[in-house]
């Protein structure tokens, strides 16, 4: 069918090969029309056996391919500024995965070209605003049965940590995806930021501040709490509980089975957030190809993913000072009202 | 992209509507072809704004139009014999909704057709062998660290059922699904069938045994036991779990969130099989679309169709009769062999 | 205190000396008066820095000791006939361990004395009815809010069987708690048995019939099901699922407390009886002790004990005929009336 | 028996009346010899019925009485320090209800009358220690198998606070508990805390901050987080998460009973806390009256009671300076040295 959306995918990584194959093989709707790493070999490597994606090196090269009507960034994030202009300068649809852009300076440079454009081009890849649980917690918010939320009490925990993660990372690249969950989920801003260091864990790379744990305060007057430990060493656990004026709700603690077996009835903890969030992906690019085709931009904006920059940075500040800091956002342009 | 693979749905009811739907817009690396309803409007409203299906009333003209290359049969169970040997005359893949033929004798008859054809080309929609609890349970059970499996315990819960439904259906048409289900995580065939009614709910019709209790023994010495309801009330309930020699495991009682008000800490019961088994659906018509363009099959087959009938028939004897009640089945066709 | 509750205990065994060390130490308003075992070493022993305990190897001495105002039985089935006969001839209030007499004609020899007697002296030592799950549930049923009960799904699941435990044991010895706690729970006389034999688990001992699925029909119309498997090797569960008209409830699947550490979220499964009814056991000998000091009787009856011997019964001609076997009893005497 | 330890229970409130009802009915090995209130009439009316109980409006004349051989405090908190100083002077075990006493200036006085005795004779009533879940907890922490505990984070929430409640109260009254239980669990003292206050809920009293968030640092590098939410509205909850090195363990979630109905499957929340604590009430004082009669004392010590109300105290300035707040101590006495 000629009306297959046809997407340039810019980076060829690990995240950017499985978007290749989502696009290819999980998504309808979809096809790969390009691929731009400057390793051509990894490009090559993840469209073989796609018919019609054509390989480049260069980002500009790969977005002016015949066939390409949308772009789905998944290069390294100091990359993601540059290829998001040249996105929003040709009117192409642009989904970006996070960090949108790692400094706030820079993403609010993308905002402000957006804002110029005065259209909305660009969606931030914040997945787990697609996960079943954050969309049945969001609704249950919304629907205001359980009244005003207060707290948000969060735990995020990886298994083990990269090489060369770094203390600043358990918030730039860990947290902020409670920075924007939080900030979606409450519909308010992050207006301070606090950090604790516990005596780090003896499972922790020598040097690693592991665990942390994050407080956030918002222009709505909640707390969001956040556990961040990426050395626990058992499995890869997000959870998140809202308490609210009338009630608490809880996402994170389900199950596929329970095995009773040698003295324990134990359920299993994923140990990889490519498992836990394998829906929300596809979901999120579904999503993006469906609304994409019918000419709609309808998930986390470019302002989305300057806050969360923004907050982050912020929390990077309190990490190293030990202070409660206050975090400074830029006004908010009119494109951005109510979202 | 011309190698979309081209499929003719027949049956433009519920279920043949949500397939053009999950078709269209869900799966990936297919496209409608043709949709055939004796009821042209019905067929005509579910492929509308979808380019390049063509409208039928007729199954063989559905199956002959251009571009159809593989047949997905949601029609009545009634219809469903000669559809799948119209298919099979084409050599079309089909994926059959259940039951593949309601009676066994003609069950059988399609069993006896692909087998003369000498090659597979028949998938049988038992769906949940595509849930990721069943499938992490089948996974579980054939490693075999827990030992061989002794008991499975089901329970098979509906709000209320539709008009019209009648003691059989409650084992024809609702534990059909156990009895796949148990033949695939055992791996063994059904060769008993015991019906106990205790005296009906309140809540059910008139003259509705509701629920019922139904055991089948197997050829490995195990036991299956199934309470089916369906008229419990208050929510879709599949539970099942396994009793092994070293260990249990159960799938089904897990929950998306936990919503702590009014004195009672709870889990959403989901209303309906499309809620609990919509993932289990878009899998399964993936796995199809994928397997079908790589010219395999990969899912149930029309033997496990076939074996579903028999017992089932077993069953609604057992429940007319009250007593133990053998089930017979027909010499499996090499064909089957290690399915 | 002038006023504690002298209490003879008749058996000095694992049982018996757990009961002295409670009525000693745990429980309120009762005193240890007299101990008989044939075994009077064993009896020395359980009575050790117990004041004024005197020791007997006969029954009826230790009933008539100074002091003994009830008597508690927890001697070995076979001598509970007399034992029971025994303390009613004297008046006194007994606390007597289940089975209350083994067989049911022995046991109704105990009814019909207590009965010509004319007042109730006799409490059967059904310890599930004080645990606080088994309470909940029934006090749920009987408030009325889920309708009538349809079915009951329990398992009764031990890490392993004690040496020389028979196929017919695991009917009259672990089952027997299934049958009282069922008619406790829904109010109904058992009419019938089924008792269904899958291949034996490869854990059980050699010619063990382990597990069983035991069915049970009552006057109500009524199912009550269970799964009784003695050498499951993993832990000790008990659990019963009361399925209504208008909902289902649950007990036996609560945990203390849930560790998440290497890949599992895993709560500890009870490997022993004690730890799981060390409440229950304790709650029971408290309430004896309680009613009897005001003079009263209060728990299960001889009735239950008579009853439970005699569903007993036709479970193990059940078991061994492979065939449904109804349940007969003797008329009910007028003393237990609404009992 | 003449041994039964004979307790004077100062205070016939809710709290004594309770106390009185449970060495009276519930406990073993205990008789309540007599009771001091300044309101005579509910003095009288708590020893109803209990023979052998002489009634006071004096403490003094209750610890002079008759049989009197140990003292529990249950009076309010400003009258503890004079009581304790008097029960020590006596050369009486005693156990006080907690706050030991509000101020930490009066406890340490106490602590310092009983190290200059120099032998123990005050437990302090912290009935957390005695709750199964607590206790797995601390066994489990003990046992080190989870590695060194980092974090705990736990919730404490009441349906609603008392008329004339504060916010200071929020941290000394209920808090309180979790400043001991953290004290235990982790075996550290807590040298810092910082307390935020959320925008207050519209369920609480006005001019309550309610609910509040408590952070508190330990001297072994461990981070304490509480929720504390009085007017929560549904029910009353008690958790607590240990975040350790290689694994967590969570306590406060099990249930008795799920209830599946109207679209939910549902655990009952308690809602009171002798609901949720009864039998770590009973366990305490049984445990309490057992070790007294061997001359022992076993439980939480007058340090235990001091060091909590100078943590308390710091977290009152805490909550009204919005800043990170020190905690003093005074040096500990060698009487308390590995307790």
């Amino acid at each position: 069918m000629g009306d297959l959306l046809g997407v340039a995918v810019l980076g060829a990584g690990h995240m950017g090969a499985d978007h290749v194959r989502r696009l290819d093989r999980v998504v309808s709707g979809a096809r790969v029309a390009a691929v731009a790493d400057p390793d051509v070999a990894r490009a090559e490597e993840a469209v073989a056996g796609i018919a019609g994606a054509s390989v480049h090196t260069e980002t500009e090269a790969a977005l002016d391919a015949p066939g390409v009507r949308a772009v789905l960034i998944a290069s390294p994030g100091p990359a993601h500024e540059e290829a998001l202009l040249a996105a929003l300068a040709r009117g192409l649809p642009v989904l970006c995965e996070k960090p949108m852009v790692p400094d706030s300076a820079g993403a609010l440079r993308v905002v402000e070209a957006e804002a110029r454009l005065g259209r909305r081009l660009a969606q931030i890849g914040f997945m787990r605003r697609y996960d079943d649980g954050y969309r049945r917690l969001k609704a249950l918010l919304d629907e205001g049965r359980l009244g005003r939320p207060l707290m948000l009490h969060c735990v995020h925990r990886n298994v083990s940590s990269p090489k060369d993660f770094t203390s600043a990372m358990l918030i730039d690249s860990s947290v902020s995806h409670e920075i924007d969950a939080a900030r979606w989920l409450l519909g308010q801003e992050l207006t301070a930021v606090t950090v604790l260091r516990p005596r780090p864990s003896a499972g922790a790379p020598e040097g690693l501040s592991d665990p942390q744990f994050v407080l956030f305060e918002t222009d709505g007057g909640a707390l969001v709490d956040v556990e961040v430990f990426v050395n626990c060493g058992f499995g890869y656990q997000v959870r998140c509980e809202a308490v609210c004026e009338a009630g608490s709700a809880r996402i994170g603690d389900d199950h596929g089975m329970l095995v009773s077996a040698r003295g324990a009835a134990a359920a299993e903890v994923p140990q990889d957030y490519l498992v836990r969030f394998v829906d929300a992906y596809d979901r999120e690019v579904q999503s993006w190809v469906d609304a994409t085709r019918q000419g709609r931009v309808t998930g986390p904006t470019a302002w989305d993913g300057y806050a969360a920059s923004a907050v982050a940075e912020a929390g990077v500040r309190a990490l190293e000072s030990g202070a409660r800091t206050a975090v400074g956002l830029a006004p908010r342009p009119e494109l951005y009202a109510g979202n």
